[in-house]
């Protein structure tokens, strides 16, 4: 009996589709996409496909037990930025495992997101106390990304004049090939260098350096005196710090370091084959204005409460756009989540021991070498170990690998190992066996071992000093926190979550469920190729049926967010204009585009010319012809989202392309908005050359609150050679830290196009532009629907025009979407891409009583609006104006105000027993957060 | 780095015992216990174990990998009531992979249960739809003991005199054994028949008649002749109808059945090498004040809103104790939640499809093995098929297991299968080519089946036709509705259960792990023992260390409930007995005996005979001598529970085991307190001669919201031979369906023993022993603590005694119960074992600080009391006789009460802000559900 997948993922069935589908006057849901999407973009309905048919749940699974049998997990200990952890159980079932949290979005809503924000304001305390630093951002990608932002930190914050940035030569490997791809095209000069120079000279004409510390060799020394040099004239000086380390070596903040960065993963976050995991990234006072990526801080709510939300939002790409310096959107939240809950649950005195069970191993594997007559390398060191082998490198890992553990072989002559949570007596002796042969020791005995850090290197400062790091040590504790926390929040398992450009659809069970199979978390990145067959071909599989849904040659899953992929998209485009001779850089971009897209196409070096749209949301043809006329010679590319960001299909999207290739250029498609084409026409097919995919919302993985994603960008053979792993060669245009990104959740989206097949995908489709239609259509006479195709059709998603009702009642968007909580919905988007509008996706996953009831809260909304327009309510206290109404605030004291309370919180009767989500916090005062930025966990007594 | 487990199982860690014990004292835990504990009693703290040193969570899950890696999981045909199911991952993610449903109670306090008692009444609606009869009970313990259930039923509901039992020859073989040991027993004759007399006799002289529907061989026939024919004489007929054959054969209702029993595990609940799964049982109208167990009913709250409870309780065991006409208390409410969601998450339409395909599929086989020139031995079938196979039945089952499939061996020449949801054509294929060999076809094609279903026999009439099972289809949908219905229940992971004798402790993530793989959960219970050695090795480890921390010398796991452990060591001493040439009938059972005690002994055919307490809660010495006297020469036992049910260390328990012994009689301990002395004494020490434990109190297995459970009964060498599975014999002394009972959740108590060792359990008593001293200590001035031992200490629970506070205030046990929940606590076990207190088992696992709330919230319930008392508050209108409050009773409409909403819903601060559990309903009252019964779903519109 093989249930089709797609019936469970689709919302609306048969009978509901054709009660829409009369709503809107159309005979079929083919009809309905045949009148919305210009005929001369379609695919034929026989296309060929190389997707197979749709499997069973079963099936799915069953073949993805067979990759997982042909990966090998192996122990660990190659180190270089990826380590053995053990994820807490509590929190792999509580966090990971768990659609209250992993179904969230990112808390823009900060009313209904308190939960997330308080794990992700315990991370960057975490982060500040480890780092010695003043602020914490809330995740980066990963740490090579997150040194290369900490570079352009650096440049851009520093009083240097120069364009130079010292480059540790003990770096890991993947962050140098990072360093050199990104600042190449930004113009910044490298230089390498081993900082023996002691003194330094005082004439360091640096905007900046970074430092790996403890360096990737393991090599512990104490960069204070390279550190006070850099700043003497001027200049920033990036650490990327192992944060398991920091809790025996001295941070990065008392050395006087500016930014440090690094990886969380070791804190509980599965290696994954690389990804995800949060990167993190800390900067000392004065520079918390520079940092880039979301950043968490407190504020208070309408009652004077502590209330969690994003801070300094204006720094960011979505409203600096070509003036941000970073492009950072997508960041790691679940990750973060988890890797904080480790720090919860571990506490100081956990994270200690765990720091010191590493270097102890690591000490007790080199005293035994010494003896064994092989000295390392580095006498003083952490967790890692490098030892000269003079000829043996190959043959020594190949022994410790046929024990099942894997080393690192430098070069012929030399191998490293790291030693971590996980290590046991077993694996050193399997080490100890690989190099020293016959000589080794049998057991590993209980004498002293000597001491890998200097004394006067030793921490001597505190961390995790919060009572949050010291108060949930038992299960039972843990447990109830991220249940009090989830509890808070709002996620998909509540309701809907209508976010235009978002795609907020299922995340089936069935396709999570791989993700914590040990055979896909446990692989290290850079384990061999004989351990990850499975996963090769995992991926192998999923970049193919990517190929062939977008109408393009080639896909690198490298990217770890859609950032990243516009980001390798443009510099593939960049290195192809390079290879031909062509020193192209401007870069396109219409008037509605994701601000991320401006910010993109500065990192990669181009230079931005808007081009404007026209009223009906259309990019201006006219001013396209004339920008590119304006910039031939320069045009290295337009970018351009389809459907637009407008949610309409635009039927001169051919002419749009056709005039950027007539002038040299390359068209970028952004793939915000595939889930409005997949199945019904391809962006390779219409003239595109490049796009990034977000296999973040059209392909099922979770949200998780803000992250993680993935970004695939998919090219035309001719860019093919110009993107991340191009070739095969994992090293070719680097774009994230582990040579795959993020592999660990691509068995989600492997599932969800295996469980679809083509016809599913293309149902998928049809049900979700039929939803959104359906929304336009019976709000239309409540809300002006603010753009639309021919035949007044919108794509998958409609904006409702929120100006006209400000106009008459003085209600804003803010109030509605606010108002929405009330009811029970998170906010659709808002005011992009217009002011004062929502923008509304409801997806295909949603089933009709909830489209219903999402359109019910609306008109109800809509007739509240009018009672303040028509004067009933003062616009000052009325049901929206005070939205969100938490339970205190409607049953504590006095009622002082002209609606009831039953109005105030059930203004529909499906709210009552039991049906009701309780915001923790009233409206957020968000300017106030930015004027007293806090950025860590505030004392216990502000919430007395 | 291997953490010690049990510093995450107990709460309370050194700094927090520190300061426990200052309030009491002590100056070490150990101490305490030595205070506590009769020395004459306690094991030497150097006893030898032969439990392993404790496995840090890694190592045990990696040994449990080992295990199962043992298993093969093979495709299960081999029926037998059991069959391959696909659990819908929406409902194994968000059900039995969720604490939120996994660690809730019983809902014996329904206001706080409202969401798993909607899930239940949604089983018993699907039951009572598919079976065509008017009532069900929520849940049996598996399809062979329901049988049993309904004989008893039938003696008792008869207007019958006969002695006789009419059983079918072609019942299920494991059904015949459970009847023919549960029968001896309490004097019942069985007559086995086929039904082969047509018309049958006028003059049938039997109390109810047993029919296996299909029958075992797969045959199915109309048995409405029968069925009537045994009415005519004043009978009762008891159908074991397949749940999934009912959505296309005529159900037992429509055929005249009174009672129908069978399984629910096809119905989404994993194989579980044979349990646990839902057994169900359905009744005509009359005959629901019959039914056995647990039954779900609607009722009304304060405000006459429909509300959920359980019905009847005044039939149950725990009120009725020897004049119970069932033992059974703890059910298989996770496993019938997951069957019922199965129903909701398919549908009439979905089941019915699922129904089609297992007999399309057993068809296509039939008349495969037709062609190739076998015919099946019944032309009518669902989805089981005979076939002889002169003197191959061996080599056909090996040649079909040699490819995977495994099939059922009748005897020498007779070979069956069963077809299920999650049969394949790849399935038929093997089976094909194991019984025709070379002449099986190459594929299955598409010809025409033939049909194996009478058409006068296929079912007419509608099921599951209340909307619920029509609304929630998308995988979306079913997510929000289970999060919806456990967002209105209260479980351990939203705070403290301190519910007395019920041990709700931490049931940890490591150790749920391995229910759900697919090497525990996919093993058919006839599996050949091949496939199985990782179970057997499980099962003998666990066996062996219970042995041992108990004292006894054989454990036997099968029993699949403390009820049926009871049983099981109650029909082992009979058994004794009986080898011995006695006839010894009486069971001696103190005052203060759990009903089950009773009601067990009832059913091993024993005659009750009440020993007194004396008023420290001890058994009265004198009594128990006059006892013994009276009754030397039929003295068959004595169950005590050890520690008290008052929850002390009686110390002359070793007097009472002795005055049992010296007049031959047995000492059977009921193991419900084993809480309080694991790793301090052993029951087999001080004179147990048997026990039965609770794997779902002691040793962790959840309880599911009111099961599953798993009851081993433990025993000394001389009654080793009449337990269940004696000598290894799984047919020997059964006592439950399957030969191991509950297999699938054996790794959760293997797990706690391997990560807690010896020491850890040890920790663990302590731990708990220390928290009821505490929580006595700290309530003693507000609440009478009742009883005590010498130096004024409790074992693990302590009694509140609430008399004199009614005296006082008027304010009830259940006022104070119910006002509980606005603190956010779930209440204490209420009047047992005396009426009018609550008794309070905290269990290790609880912190300090969640100790300390209780604490709290107790004095300060009690402070309102005495404000009632006072006559501040009117005793009919107050905080606690309005308890608990919904969030809409105190935002709704006028208030009205003398206290304020604040003081309703916040009396103590830590309940704003996120923090607080809403009750969905206010209280319920239970009178009105007894005098209005209404046992399955009610109609939508009763809660508009």
């Amino acid at each position: 009996m093989t249930a089709l997948f797609a019936d469970r993922h689709i919302g609306t069935d048969t009978a509901a589709q054709k009660q829409m589908l009369a709503a809107l006057g159309y005979p079929s849901v083919d009809a309905l996409v045949d009148a919305a999407i210009p005929a001369g973009i379609r695919l034929p309905a026989d296309a060929a496909t190389t997707l197979p048919p749709a499997a069973s749940e079963v099936e799915a699974l069953a073949e993805l037990r067979a990759l997982a049998e042909r990966n090998r997990v192996a122990r660990p200990m190659i180190g270089l930025g990826y380590h053995g952890t053990v994820t807490p159980a509590v929190i792999q079932r509580n966090v990971l495992e768990n659609p209250s949290w992993y179904t969230a979005y990112t808390p823009y809503q900060p009313e209904i997101s308190q939960g997330r924000l308080e794990a992700l304001i315990n991370f960057q305390t975490m982060v500040t106390d480890l780092t010695g630093l003043a602020t914490a951002n809330a995740s980066m990608l990963d740490e090579g990304t997150a040194v290369v932002e900490g570079m352009l930190l650096a440049r851009r914050a520093s009083g240097s004049s120069s364009n130079v940035f010292l480059v540790d030569a003990d770096a890991l490997p993947r962050t140098k090939e990072l360093l050199r791809h990104r600042a190449e095209a930004v113009g910044i000069v490298l230089h390498e260098t081993s900082y023996d120079m002691s003194p330094p000279p005082a004439d360091l004409d640096v905007f900046g350096a970074f430092i790996q510390y403890p360096g990737a060799s393991g090599r512990l020394w104490n960069p204070a005196e390279v550190v006070a040099a850099v700043k003497a004239q001027g200049g920033i000086t990036v650490l990327a710090a192992d944060l398991l380390s920091l809790a025996l070596v001295t941070s990065p903040g008392e050395l006087g370091a500016d930014v440090a960065v690094g990886t969380t993963q070791r804190f509980g976050v599965p290696l994954g084959f690389g990804g995800p995991h949060a990167g993190y990234m800390a900067v000392r006072a004065g520079l918390e204005r520079q940092l880039p990526g979301r950043l968490v801080g407190v504020s208070q709510d309408a009652d004077g409460y502590p209330a969690y939300r994003l801070s300094l939002q204006t720094r960011e790409q979505h409203i600096r756009r070509e003036k941000a310096t970073s492009n950072i959107c997508t960041a790691q939240v679940l990750l973060a989540v988890m890797a904080s809950m480790y720090a919860v649950y571990h506490g100081p005195r956990g994270i200690k021991a765990i720091a010191h069970h590493a270097n102890r191993m690591a000490n007790l594997i080199a005293d035994a070498l010494r003896e064994g007559g092989v000295t390392p390398l580095h006498e003083l060191f952490f967790d890692t170990v490098t030892v000269r082998v003079p000829g043996r490198a190959a043959q020594v890992v190949a022994s410790a690998d046929a024990e099942g553990v894997l080393l690192w072989q430098v070069d012929a002559d030399t191998v490293q190992f790291s030693t971590d949570e996980t290590t046991t007596a077993a694996d050193a002796l399997v080490v100890l066996r690989a190099v020293l042969g016959d000589a080794a020791p049998a057991g590993l005995g209980f004498k002293p071992i000597s001491r890998s850090i200097d004394p006067d290197h030793m921490r001597q400062t505190e961390y995790l000093t919060h009572p949050v790091f010291t108060t949930h040590h038992s299960e039972t504790g843990m447990m109830r926190y991220l249940k009090y926390l989830a509890d808070k929040d709002y996620a998909l398992d509540r309701g809907m979550i209508p976010l235009g450009s978002c795609t907020m659809k299922l995340n089936a069970a069935t396709e999570m469920a791989a993700v914590t199979w040990p055979e896909f978390a446990n692989l290290h990145p850079l384990a061999p190729e004989a351990d990850t067959a499975g996963y090769l071909q995992l991926i192998e599989q999923l970049s193919g049926w990517l190929a062939d849904v977008t109408g393009y040659d080639e896909v690198s899953l490298q990217p770890n967010a859609g950032s990243q992929g516009e980001l390798a998209g443009l510099l593939a485009i960049r290195g192809y204009h390079l290879a031909n001779g062509e020193n192209r850089t401007v870069c396109l971009i219409p008037s509605s585009a994701h601000g991320t897209n401006a910010a993109s196409a500065v990192l990669a070096g181009m230079k931005v010319v808007v081009v404007a749209c026209d009223e009906l949301g259309n990019v201006d043809l006219d001013d396209l012809r004339t920008k590119v006329a304006e910039h031939a010679d320069d045009l290295a590319a337009l970018m351009v989202t389809y459907p637009s960001t407008h949610g309409v299909y635009e039927h001169e999207i051919r002419a749009v392309t056709d005039a950027v290739h007539a002038a040299g250029g390359q068209v970028y498609v952004d793939g915000a908005n595939l889930n409005a084409l997949l199945g019904y026409a391809r962006f390779g097919d219409f003239g595109g050359d490049v796009s990034h995919l977000n296999l973040h919302k059209t392909f099922c993985i979770p949200h998780g609150g803000g992250g993680p994603g993935v970004g695939p960008v998919a090219a035309k053979a001719h860019l093919a050679p110009f993107l991340p792993g191009a070739g095969g060669d994992v090293h070719a245009n680097p774009i994230s830290s582990a040579p795959h990104g993020s592999p660990s959740i691509l068995p989600i989206s492997w599932a969800y196009v295996r469980m679809m097949g083509a016809e599913g995908l293309r149902r998928a489709t049809g049900a979700a532009v039929l939803a959104a239609n359906y929304i336009a259509v019976r709000l239309r006479e409540h809300y002006p629907v603010l753009y639309a195709g021919d035949n007044g059709l919108v794509a998958h998603e409609c904006i409702l025009d929120l100006r006209p009702l400000r106009e008459a009642t003085g209600v804003t968007v803010d109030d509605v979407a606010k108002r929405l909580i009330d009811y029970g919905f998170h906010a659709p988007t808002m005011s992009f891409p217009v002011a004062g509008t929502l923008m509304v996706e409801p997806t295909e996953s949603e089933d009709l009583a909830e489209l219903d009831r999402f359109v019910e809260a609306m008109i109800a909304i809509r007739a509240e609006a009018d009672a303040v327009g028509a004067g009933e309510w003062p616009a000052g206290d009325n049901p929206l104006a005070n939205a969100p109404h938490t339970a205190e605030s409607v049953i504590a004291g006095e009622w002082t105000h002209p609606y009831s309370r039953e109005q105030a919180v059930y203004p529909v009767h499906t709210l009552v027993h039991g049906g009701k989500y309780w915001p923790p916090v009233r409206r957020i005062d968000q300017a106030y957060g930015d004027r007293n930025l806090v950025c860590a966990c505030p004392p216990v007594e502000a919430f007395a």
